[in-house]
This record gives C-alpha cells, sequence and structure tokens, in this order.
C-alpha cells in the first residue's frame, strides 16, 4: 500500500487507528476453545467487529511463533481475512546480516502478503536496506520505544556536539536510506516529551505509535504534537480493545473500544477532513 | 546446558566450533529435493557429519520463517536430530516489550528446546531480562556484529567523558542484568581490534563470534585475543561448511571444513588442555 492509499483510507474512515493482534491461546474466551483454530477465530471476529473503524491491524509475530508451527498456519489465515484497503503491520522487530534480512523480508512480504514489517536498527544500514524491496512494502524502524527499557540506550547522549541522542542519530542516519514512502517509525505514545525532536528530523514520515492505553500514552498529546499534513500517525491500540471482555460478548466490546478511539481520531483529524 | 558443562564439551572436543544451520532451499543438492523434507535431511546429514567436530550448532531462524509453516517443521526436527551434549543456538534477534519477549522465550525455550537465543539490545533491559528464564538458558546479546553496518550505530561515540562506544555501554549495562553463567554476547571476527575493549569489560563471558570464512575474519586473531580461562568463545561457521559443496558429496566436504578449523582450534587451544 502507498502512503497516498494509506491516507486516502485515513481520510475515509476519519480513523488512524492501528488494532495490535497480540493473541494470546491463554487469553481467549472459553467458548472459543472448541473452534478448530481458535486463535484465528478469535483474530476473524476481532477484525470483522473492528475493520471499518481502523486503517491497520498489526499481528504481534512472538504470539504465533510460540505455538510454532501452528502459531503460523494461524497467522497466515488472520492475515487473508484483513481486507485489502488494510494495512498491515507484521510487528517483528526483526534484523540481521544483509543475506539474512533478505530471507525475513521474503517471510513477511513473499511467503506472507505483510504490507510492512518492526525492523530494529542496531545492526545499521546494511541490516534494514534488504527490506525495502518495493514501492508499497514498508520497513518501520525502531525509533523511541514505548517501554522503560528506551532509556538504557535509545536515550543516550552522543558525542556529536549537538546534544543528540541516539534515538535521534538512528532517524538521521535511516532517513538517507529510504523516502517516506517506504519508511515509518515506532515512537511510543509514551514519549510525547520528544516527538517534536523526531518531527524535526522526518517530518513527512509516518510514525507508528504504540503505547496508548494499557501502556498509558494519551492519544490527545501525542496526535497534537505528531500530526503532519498527511496525519503522518498510525496509533496502535491492542489490549484495551482485544482484551475489552474475555466472555461471549469479547468482539462486541472490542468493537465499542475501537469505536471510541475512531471518534476521539475522527475529532483530532478534523483540519485535516476539511481541507 | 550449563557454561561449566560448555567447557567442558570444548575440552573433550578440543573444538569451540559452532556450525551455522542456515540452510537454503535454493542452495540444496539436487539430489536430495526429492526428500521428503529437502530442508531436513540436509541439515541432518550436515548434523551426522560434523556432531564430533563442534560444540554448537546455530539455525538462522530466518531461513526456516522464510518457508512459512513447514519451515517450523523442519526446525523443530532439525532441533530433535541434535545430540544432547551439543549447544544449540536459536539465531533470531529477538527482543521486545516485556510481555512479547516473553513469548519469544517461550517460543525458543519451551515450544523448542534451544539452549540459548540471539538477542538485539535496542530496545533495553525489560525487552532482554524476559529471555532470562532459567539456568542453562542463555541470552546471546548482539554487541558488535560482523556487518559493516555495526559502524552505523555500534560505533557512535557516547557523551560519557569516557570516549566510551555505544557497544561499550551495551556490555557495560547488561553485564548487569546476568551473570557469565546466563549471558553470552555476540561480537564479530571482523572487529578483532575492539576485542581487547570487550574483554576489558566482560572478561568471564563467552562470545558467539561469527565472520569467520566467508566474511573475512581471522580466527587465529580472534581467539589470540578473546579466549579467556574458561575458552570463552563459540566461533561460528556457515557458509564455508555447509556449502562446501553443492554435490552428492557436501557433507563429506562439510566435515573435511569443520575437521580443518577443529584441528586449527586444537592448536589454540593447546594451554587450556594441557591445564
Amino acid at each position: 500500500m502507498t502512503r497516498e492509499q494509506l491516507f486516502e483510507q485515513i481520510l475515509q474512515k476519519k480513523s488512524y487507528l492501528c488494532v495490535g493482534l497480540d493473541t494470546d491461546p491463554r487469553k481467549l474466551p472459553q467458548h472459543l476453545l472448541d473452534a478448530e483454530d481458535p486463535v484465528f477465530e478469535f483474530n476473524r471476529q476481532i477484525i470483522e467487529a473492528t475493520a471499518d473503524l481502523c486503517v491497520a491491524y498489526k499481528p504481534n509475530i512472538a504470539f504465533y511463533e510460540a505455538q510454532g508451527p501452528q502459531g503460523w498456519v494461524s497467522l497466515e489465515k488472520t492475515l487473508k481475512a484483513i481486507p485489502d484497503n488494510i494495512f498491515t503491520i507484521a510487528d517483528a522487530k526483526r534484523g540481521d546480516i544483509g543475506n539474512t534480512s533478505e530471507l525475513y523480508a521474503r517471510a513477511f512480504f513473499e511467503t506472507m502478503q505483510f504490507d510492512s514489517i518492526t525492523v530494529a536498527p542496531y545492526m545499521g544500514a546494511d541490516s534494514v536496506k534488504p527490506f525495502l524491496v518495493q514501492d508499497g512494502k514498508w520497513v518501520i524502524l525502531l525509533a523511541l520505544t514505548s517501554n522503560a527499557g528506551s532509556q538504557d540506550f535509545q536515550m543516550l547522549r552522543l558525542e556529536d556536539g549537538n546534544e543528540e541522542y541516539l534515538f535521534e542519530q538512528v532517524l538521521r542516519s535511516s532517513a538517507g536510506w529510504a523516502t517516506p514512502d517506504q519508511m515509518m517509525y515506532v515512537v511510543g505514545a509514551t514519549q510525547a516529551e520528544y516527538v517534536q525532536r523526531v518531527r524535526r528530523l522526518v517530518p513527512e514520515h509516518f510514525l507508528l505509535v504504540p503505547g496508548v492505553g494499557a501502556q498509558g500514552g494519551s492519544l490527545e498529546e501525542i496526535s497534537r504534537l505528531g500530526m503532519n499534513r498527511q496525519c503522518g500517525l498510525l496509533v496502535n491500540a491492542t489490549r484495551s480493545i482485544i482484551y475489552a471482555s474475555s466472555g461471549p460478548d469479547f468482539a462486541e466490546k472490542a468493537r465499542a473500544e475501537a469505536l471510541a478511539m475512531q471518534q476521539e481520531m475522527e475529532a483530532l483529524l478534523e483540519e485535516l477532513i476539511k481541507k
């Protein structure tokens, strides 16, 4: 999916919501456990209940990998159940030497048909570039993550005379590896105070924003600080939506949560929609 | 496997060789393509031909993931074909927020029975600690990798008054997260000039050393600089061994390459063996 197509979807749906599909078999509603593939059945109903309210789905690959081969079957079926006009993110945090990243790119862009994959920057340019295979396929690079551990290395000051943090150098360097049509960045909603520093370096790029909801980030604040003229934001919510209820009404409750976020986003998008 | 058990194996086999199992279905010898599971059959024969010469096997997970669910079946069968006294490394470069790293730990330590997994440090302590589940299960943290991209971020100087590089801060911080009985570090053989800086910070830890062979690092040099009183090195070779021949004699040729490395290692281990 291209950046223009993504922006179109955002305007159409008045939403920049990404729903995380971190489906833990141990957290499934009882009544689904008899289904042939309970994880897929859970995802299918979540997708059916939220597809008109979000512009992206983000399966967290760990949750499928933990199930062994069956997990990958559930993941592939889930991917096929997502409407084509919705952006798909393999939240995989991959990244390795060139010949290996090429294989990961094949795994997520060819074996599976994801639009994008999250990638870790530590190994540098030649670990990221193999994912930049074609227009419409995206790298979403970790910049400033939402977790406490983001302080350990991402926030280290560099001896560069600019008092820059490591995450800023990651943005600065990687922005030269691909255009805003092939690269996005992960910036946690819990990092609102640094979003302006992020936008100074990457004004045009889309940001994938985790950390709203369960992790405590504010949708309003991150949107006010991070939105650009093409929205430039995909705000993810996972647990607050997919685990809104553990009962037979899980999909209905998930929709209610997604709808509340979409409505807040519609208000925050007002100026872009007017244009 | 504990550090003592690993050192025992090294002394017994007079080898600290790790064989990488980056098995690419496109590179398999013709005569294996009719096998029920060609990737597994290739691995099985490589393992049979080299098990007495190496102390570790390192499947690169990307190569299996790229095959979809069938790849995970091949991987699980490969893992079962590895003798119990050989250390197994899931070269996965994982790392995510806590609840997700827990799932990856479950995938590689429980769903599969790997002894260790390679982990990327960028997301910090709470992305790494969930892998430290029990003695005998290891985190192998990326410190200074063997690829050109290691220059991009790992070699950035920090504003800490010590003129330290980022990879040194990664060693310094992470050495506090686990003992040398649960943590190892990836240090590329192509980085020999920095191995003394690594050893100053982590004298006791095992180092997993890629980059000998195809990538051009020197076994003799990295061993002279990096070996400690418990050897402290696992030197990996992949392409030079498993792709030594693309013919029916691939296993035989792989053994010859592994034997040559084992013999060089035996000489380099001489002083430790004497004790």
